[in-house]
């Protein structure tokens, strides 16, 4: 017998910044690190409690057990295990090497084991088993289908996968929170996205992964595929780039463009925002806000507040509140202290604290103290969304807040892009929309926020869960009717 | 009730040359043009032999009658008929309409009703239904996977669907028989191709319809979003702009790229003409061959006889013999009159058929007639492909030659390169190779042939069929066996 190995075994030291809807509870064993270990262990009494104890003292979780093999001196077993990480896995492991009576004969990572291969297939519609099936499929019943989008281009989008088909596109620049990794490392991120569409939303989702980083090389690749599609999800591109390739393409296209971690980001933050404004009685016009961390989704969740009527947002980055007095910004955030034009005393993020409504984290781990929390307005409303580990811990904010959210799954209110794109794009492609416009994306998070009832709203749940099925029908559906409503739909629904 | 309508009309009259291995057979009722009638019909004693006589009487072949809905006094049935073209289904219709006691109250076109919303689709491969499956496939588990792939680049083949994808690339300038009708309108072609790879080989494809018809800009794009891809497939893009193309993409990318207009054609002819000489009992090196047509496919045609080992191959386009003394050629059929450098005299089709072993037409109808066939060395091959109508009509051939072949399927030996792409690219995905050579080419083309056993092999039946499942799995162990070998597989089968 071989000597067991780790099948899969990544040695990258995982970096600490994450994206901030990233869900990571590297803290607690999870699923996402979770093996399967084949173990024979000697048939006597007690032998596999003693297995299980010795897993459970080094802090694994045990999620299931079968059995393999019995044979009359010895049993082989499949033990699933989560664990923190690769070396809480791999000491989990040496402790059941070091056990009398055990041996380990094979590992197997989970999350590797379903990833091998790819994690989306192209599916043909209709069988071709008969002759005739392939003359109307293919050759030559094809041909009239064709002449006939020849005829009237529009039909591509009636005729065609164009119906119900979105581009999940990145250059792997700023993937999760890894950063840089280039898009073959980017490819798994956009196929999970592609898995999203589908399971959610039932819309065709195909990773699109982009050997350029070159904004010029972008836009004009897309813009060349863009026939196939009929919406084209932008993806884990850095800032400041992905605002010029967003920007060109929505211009370019006739189709609709929408830069997830931007807008989706916007969207969900936005719907929350909505319900916690109702838990603590006050309105988007009379409130001050304090964001922190203007990349691309601060800037986002910024614009689009202020679209819906907030009148008053600090910027803060790590230099300090975001200003026009300042002479250190880069052209976004020029354009960003331009666009706020906040009236601040002081250079610090506590002394922008002071009478603050609503905080917004997008930024890095433990910058807000509870002495923060105690200036802000009455009913003070967190988002920390920093990931894993936010601005402020919620055990710590709890008895100074009226409501808070993180992106983490492991508290409650948790804002996760997932509620959002795909009920966007199915509503979108639905109504054959030209484009995504502010009035769309408001809509969307009207949507979310009214998928939790007046009755159901309290201060920890402020946000549907990722798995609440009326979300992808009520923003579909409120995204397609704004369409309509604003012309730029090519299809009645 | 509304006036019964054509729910989909075509009236663009269709081209009358065609891509040659398209199967046209528009002059007998076929399914690929095949409309359900819904009739209500009055309830008495003949009306529905009524219906089916004149149905038939107007040359339509019913394929099924159902009944939608009895009352007493009427039935309403849906019947499907199989027509000729547009022109005749309506002719069809018209006649229904014309009974005493009939009533139509819908028609619909079954190949265009197949087409809508696509016929391809992305599935998840696994559910996404609980926060751990949701953990694993994405955040925070993707991560890790992105890390690996980080780490160790070539991991894409094994932990991404670039393992078992192909992109069907086109810029809709030479579609089937219809020319440049623009990428949109190529876009049904390019699903169909998907779907023969995922229903005959379990190959993903996704088809991308560009935007551009330039040869620089194909090839950037192409290049940039390869790395999703383990494969290319050119399909329908025009001459000579796809030489270029092609030779510059393989120049370019590590995975395999295969014009299938042209090598597509040329492996299954091969396979065809491999065949057809153990018939006629003759060798590849004693044959004389003539080709007419020397596009794109009658140049890899050509090209690959050489390789296989035909030294004497004269090439005919509307001119005359393509020999290096003409002045009026362009550079591709200049390289082709120097490759194949024949010796002629007379400057006419019908003067080089004289000692011709084969025929190879890749051309327009009825060129070719049997004062030609009785120039020919014994036992003539006469590959005569043009669609839908060949360069000789088979019955007009058969007293005249040893083996006939066309690109029909309603004729015996039909020459169609879905006997080759699909199992030839999962051979080299199988074993990850980095191109597709001459080699490959001419394994697949052997399996073919020898998907036929000499039992079996007569004049009638020297191509497997289309159906055939042991082709693919012949050819695609041939072409991974082949890689293997020449050293241009990453990964042993």
């Amino acid at each position: 017998m071989s000597l067991p190995q780790f099948l899969f075994v990544c040695t990258t030291t995982p970096t600490t910044t994450r994206h901030p809807m990233e869900e990571t509870e590297e803290y607690l064993p999870s699923a996402s690190n979770s093996i399967t270990v084949r173990v024979v262990i000697s048939n006597r009494p007690g032998m596999l409690a003693k297995v299980t104890s010795v897993i459970g003292e080094h802090g694994g979780n045990i999620g299931a057990i079968d059995i393999v093999r019995a044979e009359k001196d010895e049993l082989t077993r499949d033990i699933t295990i989560n664990t923190r990480s690769d070396d809480h896995a791999e000491s989990i492991v040496q402790a059941l090497r070091d056990l009398d009576g055990v041996e380990v004969v094979n590992i197997s990572d989970r999350t590797f084991l379903l990833h091998l291969g790819g994690k989306v297939e192209v599916e043909s519609k209709s069988p071709l088993r008969t002759r005739d099936q392939l003359s109307m499929a293919y050759t030559p019943g094809v041909a009239r289908v064709c002449e006939a989008i020849h005829e009237t281009p529009e039909d591509t989008h009636r005729l065609t996968i164009k119906s119900n088909t979105v581009a999940v596109v990145s250059d792997g620049t700023a993937v999760l929170g890894l950063g840089d990794i280039g898009s073959g490392a980017a490819l798994p991120v956009m196929e999970g996205k592609a898995q999203l569409l589908k399971e959610f939303a039932n819309v065709n989702g195909f990773p699109i992964c982009l050997d350029t980083t070159d904004v010029d090389e972008i836009v004009n690749t897309v813009r060349r595929i863009a026939p196939v599609f009929g919406g084209i999800n932008l993806e884990d591109i850095a800032a400041p780039r992905c605002f010029a390739v967003e920007e060109r393409l929505k211009d370019e296209l006739d189709i609709p463009v929408f830069h997830d971690d931007q807008h989706g980001t916007a969207v969900v933050t936005a719907a929350a925002l909505l319900n916690a404004l109702k838990i603590v009685e006050k309105d988007l016009d009379e409130i001050k806000v304090v964001t922190v961390g203007i990349g691309a989704a601060g800037t986002a969740v910024t614009e689009m507040f202020m679209e819906m009527g907030v009148e008053n947002i600090v910027g803060v980055d790590s230099h300090g509140p975001v200003t026009p007095e300042r002479d250190d910004l880069n052209d976004a955030k020029r354009q960003y202290a331009e666009m706020t034009d906040p009236s601040v005393t002081g250079d610090t993020l506590s002394a922008v604290m002071e009478g603050a409504d609503v905080f917004i984290g997008l930024s890095v781990p433990d910058i807000l103290d509870v002495e923060d929390l105690n200036r802000m307005a009455r009913d003070p409303i967190v988002f920390a969304m920093a990931n894993p580990r936010p601005e402020i811990m919620p055990e710590v904010a709890y008895p100074h807040v009226a409501v808070m959210a993180t992106g983490r799954s492991d508290y409650p209110n948790q804002i996760n892009n997932v509620l959002c794109f795909p009920g966007l794009f199915k509503g979108a492609l639905d109504c054959r929309a030209k484009g995504i416009t502010s009035e769309m994306k408001i809509a969307a998070a009207e949507a979310i926020a009214n998928a939790i009832d007046d009755q159901s709203l309290t201060p920890d749940y402020i946000i549907p869960s990722v798995f609440d099925e009326n979300v992808v029908a009520q923003v579909s559906s409120a995204v397609s009717q704004t369409a309509q409503k604003q012309g730029l739909a090519r299809k009645r629904t």
